[in-house]
């Protein structure tokens, strides 16, 4: 049985339902998931399904061709379409923080993520050892003002090498430059420590101290030219109050990092996101 | 333009979702939203749809009738479709507790529910005044153990007269026989004061008092035979701690309850809730 | 039986919480509540008791200058007392939206707040009758840039004349000037309908839909000089998706508004909050 | 400087909070934390103090005798005074779930946790790599029927030999005996997989789910005699749907799980919690 996911999203216009649902039919596939939404704003229509096909000769490649030539070019549709037989390949970057990368290497080894993490990269050495405990490959690739550049193609090499889906960047710390976001354009997941739009920039936990809020969060968001203003992926929130130290709101984040961040790449792997107009759509 | 609603139900199977999207199409409609969810445990296929019809001469008489006889039958589906142009109409039960009557009715006043509130009907003149400055005919149905046959059949006869699509009892605190759920099954939504099923029953803010929970919640819930077990339609919990007093549970929980039935009578409204098997599947 | 409720704060130092309780000991009285916080950043040394005196000569106005020769000047507290007889009394300030109000007069009505509601301002007409149906006087006071001097004299003769201690602004929609904010420092409370500090001032909605986050919010806080930037006393939250318009987003900020607006009236009626470089200690 | 922690709860009268603090005046302490909670129902005062004492002649020991000869006797006081000194000592039972594990050995390798983890103990062989990986030993000690008596004893003896201070149930899946819960009332740490007291005993997902509950929860509490009847340090939910089927209900637990033992360890382990009568008071 091949199992195949499409995205699909196009200018709102009748019919368009129904002649995937129709399209897919003829092609001997079975729906088993179908999802939708418009954005009555932007007038966009956005569909996620799942299809099975029983037959043998069943090929992605051929689908995806007859795909765009018989339906998509019709209705001037952008699409994707996975095959669920290929996990995605994510690479992960660390810096010195181990709670997220701890929380995510627990996960892929409990088989909750659906995923392939060929290697990690970090720009220090802190984080081998948790590396080496979970047998993934670990990169020291440093970073310096003088070095940024040089550091990235080397990063750059690896990804393309490994064939790389998406990056995630677990608490890296470091700005990425435009060289790698354009190559990986909705593809890099960022943790911020802050419930965004608040708290933009560098230690949103003491900005939210210094403001007295109640309540503190954590954001993962696509990565883009603008600092922390990419797509918004997944938040939450926490309580605070008064008694709480900035220590006490680093502690309390985490928590939030690391679950937000694991929802985020989990929603991402299972591809149920789609971005249009720097906002996502989340498929259930 | 016509806009209907369309619930189904039926023994899962391939091509259920094509052959529907197809019927629609070729009876001229557009599919505006589609959203479905197979409950693998049971083997059974749930879906709504929402489809508009731009014809003239589109009756949702007739189309109920092809819908049955020329894909209904095939699939041996259970169905309910709505015209969008009716809302619901619904029926408030309370008794001397105000808060759900003054949370629904300011709702209802500012526009926020898509339905009509032909009465209310309690068993004590306490809320009259609040029906009063609302315009809601009030009916004073007196309820005492000799009186509750009787009761009933008064209250089912201003139901029947008024066409009453469902039954909200806010607070109303009184058991409902099963003479009145016959009549109106998965049509009665209960607001229980606790987190289902822990503290079934009368008096669950003293019950988790004792307990000594740290979060309390309120329950939305069809009526069933079986006290306070039919299905669940919407929960939520707030925090407590060892400082609040019953009281405290009580006040803290009237805020719950509140929001909690308003969005089960919202969804209901909306015909966003399926029912099977004592369980339900809330569409969004 | 008299009661008192003391609020402190001073420089930190030892031997203040041992030094209080005697004093209070020594003034006859009996300890039933104490709360105490330390500001560590800024040193400073918060603390809030509530105290029985049995005697029946006991008068708070002599306790508060023996308070303040005897004890508070030693350690420079600032401290207000106040007697658990005299509920406050708060003025409400609306505009058009009436679900803060229908809210705060729901509970007033039902017991929950401890406070006296002398009377409402308006700036518009369209809410007199539910002060009416709540018996509340209601003052019509129209605000235009013209009038807004002599408005708001009007609207100080009257907080004046009823000895107002404290005012809401239930969705009031004017911004104050500063002439009100002196005469009532920290006793102004707003409702901003965002999780400050994202998105200050107007259309807060719009702007958190336009950003496509996962989650709104609600802000209750101090009304100071710059906008939407006072102390904050409470906040939360609510869950929203991509599925959700920005009409979707008032609907369920409403009940944020009303929750969040709430809560932070009960805490200052109940003289739980101190204020301190333009933020909030909450007491128990 | 030397620092203890005093936990006091005797019948409520007047004057005890006068009596500590003097008294704690008197021996040269200052007081830098002081809270404190009635429980009204039964008429039990309860208090928690942080005092500090600058004196290089301190004795906790000496401190104590005279806490209990000149103040607790007087007020039939039960205390506890603890030495901020002496960290906790925590023994670790788990079988072969690993994601509390993980999350608890996390913690304590980035110094949020204030104790000390002498050991772990198995049932099973499956987490020994975690351990070492974290340098902590490990014991395995096979639990069956016939070996049920033996293993307890086994246990008692490495308890006694490392003296320990208290004990928590990482998901170890065995039921304690009485023997062992005797020796350690209210120092075994349990966490239960939902949200307590609905769902007692095995399986609480499977219950979750077969009832169409809208929100999971997890439930932190002392092991008592009777089964997840003991009194509740902490619990939390999260909202589930139809959509759900129960592996993602575990999965969505084990979060929740993680969290809320981490927080009643960390309660526990900061002398944070009093039990009285089944139930909890929480310190913040």
């Amino acid at each position: 049985m091949n199992k195949i996911t499409i995205l699909i999203h196009c200018k709102d216009r009748p019919k368009i339902i129904a002649s995937v649902t129709s399209f897919i039919a003829e092609q001997g596939g079975n729906i088993v998931y179908i999802d939708q939404h418009v954005d009555r704003e932007q007038d966009i229509f956005f569909m996620r399904l799942e299809s099975e096909f029983s037959s043998e000769s069943f090929s992605t490649e051929h689908f995806k061709s007859v795909f765009e030539t018989g339906l998509a070019k019709t209705f001037e549709m952008k699409w994707r379409i996975y095959s669920s037989e290929k996990k995605p390949k994510m690479a992960l970057f660390v810096s010195k923080y181990d709670h997220c990368l701890y929380d995510l290497l627990g996960r892929y080894n409990s088989g909750e993520l659906n995923l392939e993490i060929p290697f990690i990269i970090s720009n220090h050495l802190d984080l081998k050892p948790i590396a080496d405990s979970f047998n993934i490959p670990f990169y020291h690739i440093p970073v310096t003002k003088e070095l940024k550049d040089e550091a990235e193609n080397q990063q750059l090499e690896l990804l393309k090498n490994h064939r790389i889906d998406f990056i995630v960047l677990a608490r890296y710390m470091q700005i990425v430059s435009g060289k790698l976001i354009d190559q990986y354009p909705n593809k890099i997941i960022n943790i911020h420590h802050s419930f965004l739009p608040a708290f933009v920039g560098a230690k949103p936990y003491h900005s939210a101290f210094k403001r007295g809020v109640k309540i503190i969060g954590a954001t993962s968001h696509y990565v883009t030219e603008e600092l922390d203003a990419g797509p918004i992926i997944e938040q939450d929130v926490t309580r605070v109050s008064h008694s709480h130290a900035i220590s006490d709101l680093i502690a309390k984040g985490r928590d939030l990092e690391k679950i937000v961040l694991a929802n985020a790449v989990k929603l991402h792997a299972n591809r149920k996101v789609m971005v249009f107009n720097n906002k996502t759509v989340i498929f259930s």
